[in-house]
């Protein structure tokens, strides 16, 4: 039996995960695989602290860069996070002629083309399933089973911390604040949640499935990201009322040679599978022209469906290598000078149905005069709701629109805001509705 | 650029779907596998109907015969279904040397074990992706993406005519037979429906997977089988009041050395995602020891599809062949040494909960005779719903158990039905809640 030898990188909690399962399941995967795959070496900082793993003596030892130089080691799997000794790392064992794995999405977006380029050039493969999505397979099942799908879009709910806070709004009709606070409490948040709440995770990981299923680049600044903070539970009761849910979708759309990639907060039809995805679950719909629609769900993070993901990618890094058939697949999904830079079209440019939720004072005409703003943009009113709320002085009026630009919006929420009789800046949210008329 | 030559066998609707993905994304194949494949002869005894794709002049034959002789040819589709000729075509292609895509589950199901043995001594891949769930990668998700899970257990809805018929008797609490009706007038259901109303299309899906998941011989015969059609909107109405949702299910589990193996209507709580998939629709739930769970969903059947799983595997076929690396991933994702005969546990040894809906006659004292005779088959009562409907004589009393035997629940039914103030056969159908108490 051909043994591979396996150097990891960081013994976090991810890190930890991916040792249990190639220790506690070797047997599995060797009657899976015919292949021993064999951990030579744990590298992390910390020697002491128990991660419920039973290493070996001397498996774990705090020098990564003599497991990246190991001439014994086939496969390096970084679990560090962080772009500068991750990237460092990784690095030394492409050129070391190592093939890699990584969850490392952060790095991916920003130095993405670099290390598959270098990865490329060396012939090694470099693995990444486990950046987007946590355990649904949603790398391989772009760059691999969806492979003659000319793919039109992508949906997903892709960061577990935001759909736990929507969700606890969802149920509670509690405000953002509190609920985030008890997130981090229990663990479902991190101390410095921006990462998360702000969107930045999810286009980190949209940047990765647009280039995969695209042919493309990878471009992380020109997504367009929103994230969570603003939802407020009477947006959230009015979406309900129209039949929607509120998600932190991303979003990656191609038609006529332009890609949309956007990350916001959306409403989606009740009916919608990704509707019905609530807590920590991740969800995934890929639109392709032959498959209509794919829809993978699963944990987006943890330590062992993390692991799972990571695992996965060693076991097809160790057949290549027995196989002899290293880079395989190419590491983007397409052939090196088949990737384009195609542009990401300006938020300006999108054209999307909205909701708007406008505070204004309760006096007669108001509604006139926002119909006359909008109309005077182009944009036309699908459904209107105006609630009286007479002891608070202002009321929410809340209107969905028909698909318009996003550009005529901004300058009609402008000119509106500037109103008088306007109390509080409108509220958008964009809608995903494919069953909405025009 | 490398060309795979490649030989259709069978022009049929999938034939059709996979001869459409060919040649109209044939640029992006090429751009994302670096492999130009090429589409050699299809072959059909129908050589005149128009099945809107345009082959090129001397491509469509009617000898399947010289295609898989035909020394060019490095891939055979085998599309036409059946256990027969496709089995000899399958045999020959594999005798001379070609690898084998195949969609052709009721074959695999019967025939697998022979023929995977066969392609394995000829070190040519069999591929199969789309034989189970349509265009849902299940097959590489068990055999690749889950490589490091133990899979304990699998739920699938598999197949479209059945989900399609009880969503259509939840929606509208119509009939069985009026529904199949309609179902065969508008083209989904088979004018001959019996494979797929009795779960026998299911049961060779399940075959399939059990073995991939729990790495044992591919076994058909000792998979239980129970169809949708004595399923009434009344149970369908009672399961509502549960909060339960009845499902046509394939049920995989694995536990001590043994595999349970089923097909049967099954009550499944409303939030369990499998309960939200709807019409034709295909979803499956694999549980595994570091994934949890991992649930895909989408279009289970249909030429496109289909036709976009055919060359998810066409692709791996010929990305192996161009990296010389046939045989990469073993046919049915273990060694083969290590592919055991699991015995399948006898139904009578399942243990799980069940909903049982009796017509009786409504007099006092007919609640205790039946609970009584429960209790002495050590069946303990969750919940009891009786009814009063005097008008028609009978009334329906419904019990959902707390776990039992499948055994004993057999022998008490037979009691009870034997009773005189039963009108008609109890009704039984088996429960799916991992929240129900036990």
């Amino acid at each position: 039996m051909k043994t591979i030898h396996i150097g990891l990188l960081g013994f976090g909690t991810v890190g930890a995960g991916v040792a249990r399962i190639l220790l506690e399941n070797a047997d599995l995967l060797r009657a899976r695989t015919g292949i021993d795959l064999r951990l030579k070496h744990v590298a992390d900082l910390d020697l002491t602290t128990d991660r419920g793993v039973a290493l070996a003596d001397g498996v774990l030892i705090n020098d990564s860069q003599a497991v990246v130089t190991d001439p014994q080691i086939d496969i390096i799997v970084e679990m560090i996070g962080g772009q500068t000794i991750a990237a460092t790392l990784i690095e030394a064992a492409i050129a070391n002629g190592k093939h890699v794995v990584t969850a490392n999405k952060a790095l991916l977006a920003s130095q993405g083309n670099r290390l598959m380029a270098m990865a490329r050039q060396r012939g090694v493969d470099l693995a990444y399933e486990a950046s987007v999505g946590g355990c649904m397979p949603i790398i391989k099942t772009i760059r691999e089973s969806l492979v003659g799908n000319r793919i039109s879009a992508m949906t997903g709910i892709l960061n577990g911390t935001c759909n736990y806070i929507l969700t606890r709004i969802t149920n509670e009709g509690s405000e953002f604040a509190p609920v985030l606070a008890d997130a981090q409490a229990q663990g479902y948040a991190e101390a410095d949640p921006t990462l998360d709440i702000e969107g930045i995770d999810t286009a980190h990981k949209l940047a990765i499935l647009t280039a995969l299923a695209f042919g493309m680049r990878i471009n992380l600044d020109d997504i367009y990201v929103e994230g969570i903070t603003r939802i407020t539970p009477l947006d959230i009761a009015m979406a309900e009322q129209f039949g929607y849910r509120i998600k932190l979708l991303a979003i990656g759309k191609q038609s006529n040679g332009r890609v949309e990639a956007r990350i916001h907060p959306t409403m989606i039809p009740m009916g919608n599978q990704l509707a019905k995805v609530n807590g920590t679950l991740n969800a995934v719909t890929v639109t392709g022209d032959a498959v209509d629609h794919v829809t993978l769900f699963g944990h987006g993070a943890g330590r062992m469906p993390t692991g799972s993901a990571v695992v996965g990618d060693i076991v097809d890094i160790a057949r290549n290598i027995v196989s002899g058939s290293a880079g395989r697949i190419p590491v983007l999904g397409y052939q090196d000078d088949q990737i384009r830079d195609i542009p990401v079209m300006p938020m300006d440019d999108v054209v999307t149905h909205y909701y708007i939720r406008f505070a204004v004072l309760d006096q007669p005409g108001v509604l006139s005069v926002i119909a006359g703003v909008l109309g005077r943009h182009g944009i036309s009113i699908r459904t209107v709701l105006q609630k009286g709320r007479h002891d608070q002085g202002a009321v929410p009026i809340v209107m969905l629109t028909h698909r318009a630009k996003e550009a005529a919006i901004k300058l009609a929420l402008a000119e509106i805001n500037a109103l008088d009789v306007v109390t509080d800046p409108p509220m958008l949210i964009r809608i995903e509705d494919n069953n909405a008329t025009d």
